[in-house]
């Protein structure tokens, strides 16, 4: 771990490589304490940069930031039967109890200590939509096979918790929080997601219909990067919120919740990084693009020209509103340069040196595939902002590529457990029974239904279950997952 | 609790007006967990505004974001025995051992997690400066007499760590950084503030030299409103980071450390608000100016068009940056909004109705001091702008010549007793013995020394100290405090 590159290939051992690029890049590290780790600056501007985007576009629906208190009473989680049994292994507790002598937990998710505040704002109709978002850190403690960003005892993440008068408000919002995870995930990490509803078996603990993108990594597991939750009326009931409607009368009202993580810097990561280190998507890279002079050390005052005109090009370029940075660190040479900023990932790099001046020309160099071009400083500008789409779009498309060329239909469940073997990811027909996806599960080493795709996911007439044999009832998405 | 609005004077009963202020208002909420509160979107709201804010700030200085993990191995906290000593008997702990079987605190400030990781990244003078910054909650569980924001188990905050290879730069940075706090709570929050030493009592647990902004409420009592602290090389030792010089030779560097947390909103509510409800200082505020249409049921038509109008001048005042809201609920009356909106402390009120529209006017309210004035609505977007930096003006006058009114110089102990019983703000002469501190604490329930006010801390040749008689080394200030 001591060489500065990344010494293991992607194709080879793609765990191993994970944790160098994550490492060596500057996104984040390992911590003195198991399973919980350090998201340094380069990873946190990133992680910035999607609270930045998201913030933006929820506020345009309504949704409104909050904190809610990090500790909740043992109680709380009882209310709701499914939501105690699916979180209970996972509850770290504090030493300390409450003043009624209770046992209190550090938050895998608050759905339990928000709706307790919501019964009591919650009086008429008048209160609603209530649409509240929250970021903050969570702590599910029993994690195995740690890995930063994808599995962790704590991790950073939005909740967005909102209530509403009637289900169609609520199953519609619903829907549309879960094309801002697409636009998230697709428009500013160039990642490609299938949407579509999760099965019974993957409902989140206590939600009516659970709603997820999935992305899909180059080894063909599924990573879910998003979901959102038509809650029903359960948690209403459960926690006892009310509102008085028009009516005069009393009712439950809906509820959805909604939640990405820092597991998206882990999905970016894999999906775009290479060899040489971290690639990342231009309209979220903290850096765009990086100014490298060529200076010559035993000519100063031609040195002294390259660096002046590489000024001129940074202001120039932050002027253009690209994020820029000059490298005119003396101690390295270009060459150390060049690799260092391929290592973290920055979407393009500028070589400026003597004879370029001369031409009034720099080099252009893409990270993403090598591709080098000479532009003419006149048009700087322009071409940095074109050329970051591009990489964006090429990012996204070969990603897309890869996912096309992985995907099989099945039919028949040999054929779904050789797809299995290879690392596909296989569209089959299923009967919708939460039974069968635990045999399929324990029987193919953790094969999971990822979700029914949307607008794709009926059935073929008098098409049967892969697995069952029984009338099929879905077409839904298996593979293994992150 | 149940009537709207507030019902006891801020002069009669602050405490009771404060938490009355805060709940009213929708800042905040109590919470199921004793000491834990809920930051509601109007509170959080102008924390976002404070951090973007103080984020631009500190970025122009180098300072980046990073996340660190919450939990803390115990070991941590006794490698700088000061350090554990100050923060042992608040700590929370997880139930949950680390693997080594280890304790694990949740984090009440972030020294010792980050400090380990800094002794893995410094390497050598090229790392240094290391400048970070971190927005997280933070635990402290012995709380009593809990009060939102003041006081609670669970808060948040920002704690930068930075790491340098001289003395003398980081003593100019924990400076630079006290003057930005100045700024940014004189600036932004309308709160004028002493910037001041700690005395060696009042010293951050393992540091050389602490720095403050001392704020002083209307109630006599000082709240501290942020500190920056030169830690000198205490934690480098204890924590054995070293770098190496450009002499080639391993060194300890030298460290700051500096934070402010949500007690900043506590402040703010307590200097400015009155017996309306909340003041909020405009910079800060998340709504700047709300509309409010005066419309008649009984002339839908000339209803129709004041609402009209009153859009028309929401998107002018949006258009020329004022955070700006229009409130066309039906079911409120214009008076009840008034008071609503006076309630949740918007700076400026705008009442349009019929008549206004006539004479091309509107009424412009203050919140502050409730002055109104007619405006001509071709000059709206510029008077609103004028009086939003008036009324920021008037709150910090106002608060400042409160401070000034209560300040007074003592010379004895026994003026110093009836200054601290009449609830002023004392300036005196003190020998610096933490000994002296301990017992004037003791003697007059709870008075500390707050600062040596910076430029102004040098004793007077000859005088004694308030308290010993000693010499005197320092001129102070002597207060209750939050």
């Amino acid at each position: 771990m001591n060489e500065i590159g990344i010494t293991v290939k992607k194709e080879d051992d793609m765990p191993e490589w994970y944790s160098q690029v994550v490492l060596k890049s500057g996104m984040a590290d390992y911590s003195a304490v198991k399973g919980c780790a350090v998201i340094r600056p380069l990873g946190y501007a990133i992680w910035q940069n999607i609270m930045d985007f998201f913030n933006e576009r929820i506020s345009l629906m309504g949704v409104e930031n909050a904190y809610f208190p990090m500790f909740i009473p043992e109680s709380f989680f009882h209310r709701e039967a499914q939501h105690v049994d699916g979180f209970a292994p996972e509850v770290a507790w504090v030493e300390q109890k409450s003043d009624t002598n209770e046992r209190i937990a550090v938050r895998p998710t608050s759905e339990a200590i928000m709706y307790d505040s919501y019964a009591k704002w919650i009086r008429s109709h008048r209160d609603l939509p209530l649409r509240i978002n929250q970021w903050c850190n969570i702590v599910r403690w029993e994690v195995s096979d740690v890995k930063i960003f994808l599995r962790s005892r704590e991790f950073l993440w939005q909740e967005g918790h909102c209530v509403y008068a009637t289900e169609e408000e609520c199953q519609k919002e619903v829907l549309d929080i879960l094309e801002e995870y697409r636009r998230l995930v697709e428009e500013l990490l160039a990642i490609p997601v299938i949407k579509g509803e999760k099965s019974e078996h993957e409902r989140f603990p206590g939600a009516k219909r659970t709603y997820t993108i999935e992305s899909f990594m180059p080894d063909g597991k599924a990573l879910q990067a998003g979901t959102s939750h038509n809650l029903g009326q359960g948690f209403a009931k459960a926690f006892n919120i009310t509102f008085q409607g028009t009516d005069e009368k009393d009712h439950h009202p809906w509820q959805s919740s909604w939640g990405f993580s820092t597991r998206l810097l882990g999905a970016m990561v894999m999906q775009h990084s290479d060899d040489k280190g971290l690639v990342l998507p231009p309209r979220v890279a903290p850096t765009q693009a990086v100014i490298i002079p060529i200076t010559i050390k035993k000519k100063p005052e031609l040195s002294e020209q390259v660096l002046t005109k590489a000024k001129e090009l940074e202001k120039q370029l932050k002027d253009a509103g690209v994020r820029v940075k000059l490298d005119d660190r003396e101690e390295y040479s270009p060459g150390f340069k060049y690799s260092d900023w391929e290592l973290k990932g920055v979407p393009i790099r500028i070589e400026v040196g003597p004879r370029d001046i001369e031409n009034n020309q720099c080099i252009l160099a893409k990270r993403n595939d090598g591709e080098k071009s000479t532009v003419n400083l006149d048009s700087l500008s322009e071409k940095v902002k074109e050329t970051l789409e591009q990489i964006h779009q090429e990012l996204f498309d070969k990603a897309k590529k890869q996912i096309d060329e992985k995907t099989v239909q099945v039919k028949t469940y040999d054929e779904l457990k050789k797809a299995m073997e290879e690392r596909k990811i296989a569209i089959a027909h299923h009967c919708g029974d939460p039974e069968s996806e635990d045999v399929i599960k324990a029987e193919l080493g953790g094969v999971t239904t990822r979700c029914r795709p949307m607008g794709e996911d009926q059935a073929d007439e008098g098409a049967v279950c892969v697995h069952t044999g029984k009338p099929a009832k879905y077409k839904v998405i298996f593979s293994k997952n992150y």
